[in-house]
């Protein structure tokens, strides 16, 4: 166990603060006061290197050393605090040596249809893990634009941010109520879709501007917006010549989101 | 909550036997009696329709009606259970309406040289989540054969079972020193192996009974395995332009294994 910190020189941590970062796990707290807590060295570096604005930054003493630069860089929000403190404050059962409270950032790009590149839509994608692992995947690929229905889950919940690995920090996101949207950049711009029935992915040839929409895990693209699909894609099973029986239903959503937004970039690098 | 069940016609279940179903939450009883737990109707379902044998079945009295045809079938392994007696035989924190029994399949791939068709090789994949649904991947796109290196985590768990959504039956797993493995077949078939520095994935062409080698999470590919690797292959990331400073380092390992599985079958289908 770590000794009982020192308070940092400048400012002194109150129960009270302790209190309020940990508030910051329940949703209803980061809606009241805009922010998002991240934990983690490299979650948390990444954010302090965006454009995404700190609130407040609490570190055991190991991490304030090897991280001087940036302690110095952010003295007036930064808190060294010990392990139990640490603790109190996380979402996570191990905690870190690190945690951030972030401004969730507003919707810059609540007007998308004048923004270039390639967008992502999320239409009811419930699962953190792929939220979070999904947000990896558009920002590895160049894919910084994500619109998601207002059911979707909530990308900068601490579950989702952890899994974004920092991707998080280059993503923008934005929720909105995707039919209206569609229907805005209909016939504009093309839309492709992951669905049962489509155009085998391999003989897609994905157009400049692509809105690619992903349904959710259980139930696909929600009926409303089918209208508005302008290319139905299909990723081909090869199960029928398996050992088993029966076949496979579907892929994983962030699966099928990788092997979209890999197909989507494929012959523009 | 549900009524307490009558016991079924043919058998009764005893403290101890929901006991012994419990015990197979933990690895060490798997081991020593070559058997795993599979929750929920679609997987149990998938199980019973596959190869693998089943040692026992139990279920709440409303999945036993909606399966009669099944339980008929597995008479005299069938067991009519309690909300309570499930639960206290469960892995997870939400018991399903069916818990199956089932013997771990035994390596009968072991001398994986002869068999043709493409093979996944599993260098230390550590999440039960990321395995699960490599497998249910690997199983959507043909590829039947997994090698995992021994300190892969393991196939049977109830997490990694419960991930691959059914696909634990039609996938054949065993588990081996890759090395050894790898040395064996060298250089009679092509190794493909995704790390950071390799071909950019699009321009490879991968030739037939290719073997595909996924790193940990971490660490990536071992470096004993090298020698043996004659296809390097990497996932180009188009990370320059986005708005944040650093970039993206890595993807998820079920992400990347997606990614090149579909890729090896691209042209196939």
């Amino acid at each position: 166990m770590a000794k009982p910190a020192k308070p940092a020189a400048s400012v002194m941590l109150t129960r009270a603060q302790i209190k309020f970062v940990s508030s910051l796990q329940l949703k209803k707290f980061r809606r009241q006061h805009s922010l998002f807590t991240a934990e983690g060295s490299k979650v948390v570096i990444e954010l302090l290197a965006s454009s995404i604005k700190l609130h407040s930054l609490y570190a055991l003493p190991a991490w304030k050393e090897q991280n001087s630069q940036l302690t110095q860089r952010f003295q007036g929000n930064f808190f060294e605090v010990n392990q139990k403190e640490l603790e109190r404050m996380s979402g996570f059962k191990t905690a870190s040596q690190v945690l951030g409270v972030f401004e969730v950032p507003s919707d810059e790009h609540k007007e998308p249809p004048t923004l270039d590149g390639p967008w992502l839509a999320l239409d009811g994608i419930q699962d953190p893990g792929n939220l979070g692992t999904i947000l990896r995947t558009a920002d590895w690929f160049g894919i910084h634009y994500i619109i998601c229905s207002e059911n979707t889950a909530e990308a900068f919940s601490p579950k989702v941010v952890q899994s974004t690995m920092g991707s998080i920090a280059r993503v923008k996101i934005t929720y909105q109520d995707l039919e209206k949207f569609l229907k805005l950049i209909y016939p504009a711009r093309p839309v492709y879709a992951a669905m049962m029935k489509g155009i085998p992915l391999q003989k897609v040839g994905f157009e400049n501007n692509a809105i690619l929409v992903l349904g959710s895990e259980g139930r696909g693209i929600s009926s409303r917006l089918m209208p508005f699909i302008t290319h139905p894609v299909t990723i081909p099973a090869h199960a029928s010549d398996g050992p088993g029986i029966l076949r496979p239903e579907s892929l994983n959503a962030s699966v099928a989101a990788a092997i979209l937004c890999w197909e989507l970039q494929r012959n523009k690098s």
